[in-house]
């Protein structure tokens, strides 16, 4: 039972030595959702000790190369490690054309299957579902198509009361019943609550990921009451005029997004090399929304611990 | 006055932290020569000090992943740090097609202009000169078209023999031809050899670069002589049967070329990540050619010093 995220990078281009360009690991229940895949992804996930073959899906937001490039050499090492298992692709559609054309090039027939799925950048849509967790993707604003992402966990099984269930004799092939959430017929007839007889369950956890995006306040319309959004603050507040005219948010704007979509925590990254230090875009952002936090590459955020 | 390599990775893929792949910068009298460009090389560019915008041209030796994922980051960065001189490419030709590609898929419009010159994998090809430098590429033999790079500095002028020309009363505006060679006609009549107002000029260099190759003689066709020869040694004479299989060479079969070859000295790299040190690739190749050296991430070769 996980749900970690570790920012890989989170500076916008140019890359520079321990500043890399937008690239995370989210880890939900032992399975890795790698969220945009900049130059270098490949090294860093070494660097911070995740497995390539545990990649369940990848998912890039949009094409610009500061978002895509390392998916490249990242597929041909999985294919020269061995892989065999199945990788979903969540991208926009026009990345199979070029990653097909660079395995035309080099002759490389890999050794597993790329389940690509093109993203719909006219509406929300659901990506992914299993029986924990559901991913969706959702449209932004940028200066080409580019989707955010959503992931948010179902409702957990209710936790079995030990003292209770023992207490009543019911067998344990019932149990599951009672995790479901249903109540217990007794032999005599007579039904005992499932409330007096299971615990809440832990808590599910939501995480959304801004990417590249103009201030786009219709986002609450595709998510609200999120753990922990990551959203892009690409400028401060003095250089409002440029982040309009490139596409991008200020942390100011950021702070407001996570305020408007009922966020409890937020996370801003994507900082632009103009600036020396970060420490401003903390304090512009906290202005508007207390629980805001700085990314940086290498941090890891336990969901169960942090959100505490 | 400079000729110096600096290597920026030298491993085979996959890459990891402080083992990149392919890549290294030639630089002569302040021009830089970017050979392959692994994913990650502009930020080695970075760690070992060299400005992007010194970059003269960029040689691309064949398109698997390994020797050009980078230049994809490398041009938008240039783009992005206000690069407005133009940009020489030598590459297989479809690398155009690549590149055009993903800048058509990110509304990318450069503010430079490539200069995109296409190999020739058929014979050896003069691809730049200059009065001071030509470099070549010559075919190799590798699972996909692939080229080596020669690079060799033209003979230099010869130096002045200042207490001679002082003595005979040479105008300065004389001095010229003499570096060319040229005698000396004195008022009187009488000549003055070149040889006894000059002195022999400062030694002109010349670098080799085998890329991704099986042993393949034929390069004596192409070069001779050469100061320096790079070649690839991706596996260990126990494993010559996989580099056959894999169109590679062995580090026994780097060092015969240079042998047969005539180089002055052997750099090798490329090695496969199945070993654990690369101590053995050294052993095994100085038992064929003595001036043998390992290339690792970071080393810096100055020419003039080196083969002093």
């Amino acid at each position: 039972m996980s749900f970690n995220l570790t920012i890989l990078g989170c500076h916008s281009p140019p890359p520079k030595l321990n500043r890399n360009n937008s690239s995370q690991i989210l880890e939900i229940n032992n399975n890795l959702f790698l969220i945009d895949c900049a130059e270098n992804t490949q090294v860093n996930l070494r660097k911070y000790n995740f497995g390539f073959q545990k990649i369940h899906s990848i998912f890039i937001s949009h094409l610009h190369g500061d978002h895509y490039l390392g998916i490249f050499g990242l597929i041909f090492s999985m294919h020269l490690l061995g892989r065999k298992k199945k990788l979903n692709i969540y991208a926009p559609n026009k990345l199979k054309e070029l990653i097909d054309l660079s395995h035309k090039l080099s002759f490389t027939s890999l050794n597993f299957q790329i389940n690509f799925i093109p993203l719909n950048f006219a509406e929300k849509s659901t990506l992914y579902e299993d029986e924990k967790l559901i991913i969706s993707s959702f449209p932004l604003k940028h200066s080409i198509s580019c989707c955010g992402f959503v992931f948010k966990e179902k409702i957990k099984p209710r936790k079995i009361n030990r003292k209770m269930t023992d207490y009543y004799e019911i067998p344990k092939f019932e149990l599951n019943k009672l995790k479901k959430g249903y109540d217990y017929l007794m032999e005599n007839g007579s039904i005992l609550k499932n409330f007096d007889l299971t615990l809440n369950p832990n808590k599910s956890f939501s995480y959304a990921y801004c990417s590249d995006t103009l201030f786009f306040p219709k986002v609450t319309e595709f998510f609200n009451d999120i753990d922990l959004l990551y959203h892009e603050a690409t400028f401060l507040d003095i250089d409002k005029k440029i982040a309009k005219k490139t596409f991008h948010s200020t942390s100011k704007e950021a702070a407001r997004i996570a305020d408007i979509t009922n966020s409890k925590n937020l996370l801003i990254g994507h900082f632009s090399s103009r600036y020396k230090s970060t420490d401003n875009f903390l304090k512009e952002s906290k202005m508007i929304f207390k629980n805001s936090k700085l990314a940086y590459d290498g941090l890891k955020i336990d969901f169960s611990f942090f959100l505490k």
